[in-house]
């Protein structure tokens, strides 16, 4: 498995608008196990995005999806920068869900 | 929701006997919606352990449950220290499964 986790900051009072643009493009992508979106409890401008994909391979496949590319378009104004972006590797656990 | 993003770090040489517990001790929590557990690709000792819960009531309620205190008492020795712990407020997503 590939996993993601990325600490992003939305430009000034653009968090809920990001994390909507996030969920929408995140839906129906083949090889994505888990992507979820969560608001940062200390940064109001900040957002924790979680990934975990079957392979890399299925994470990069992604970007050429039609609804990921519109996502990229809609989301990028709204992004101030990544405050950290770690790859890791998923072992197991509860949620994974095969789509 | 409520949900935890830790950076863990085992003792050396003990990250995949750490995984192990945490993900058997990670079983049938109830109300948790996700709980993954992965190796961090740069540290070789480091874990990351994404959480998702219904509520920080459940989380709470989760470390009384036997399993869970099974998993402490086996994980605390092998557990170094914890390079970050993060509370988060996840907004939604894909693997968010109601056990």
């Amino acid at each position: 498995m590939y996993g993601l986790i990325g600490h992003i900051r939305a430009t000034p009072g653009d968090r809920d608008s990001l994390a909507e643009v996030l969920l929408n493009g995140a839906r129906g992508m083949p090889g994505c196990l888990s992507y979820v979106v969560a608001r940062d409890s200390e940064d109001v401008d900040a957002l924790w995005v979680t990934e975990v994909w079957d392979s890399s391979e299925s994470h990069q496949a992604s970007r050429s999806l039609a609804s990921v590319q519109e996502a990229i378009a809609a989301g990028r104004p709204l992004i101030e920068g990544f405050v950290a972006r770690h790859e890791v590797e998923p072992l197991g656990g509860v949620g994974l869900s095969r789509r």
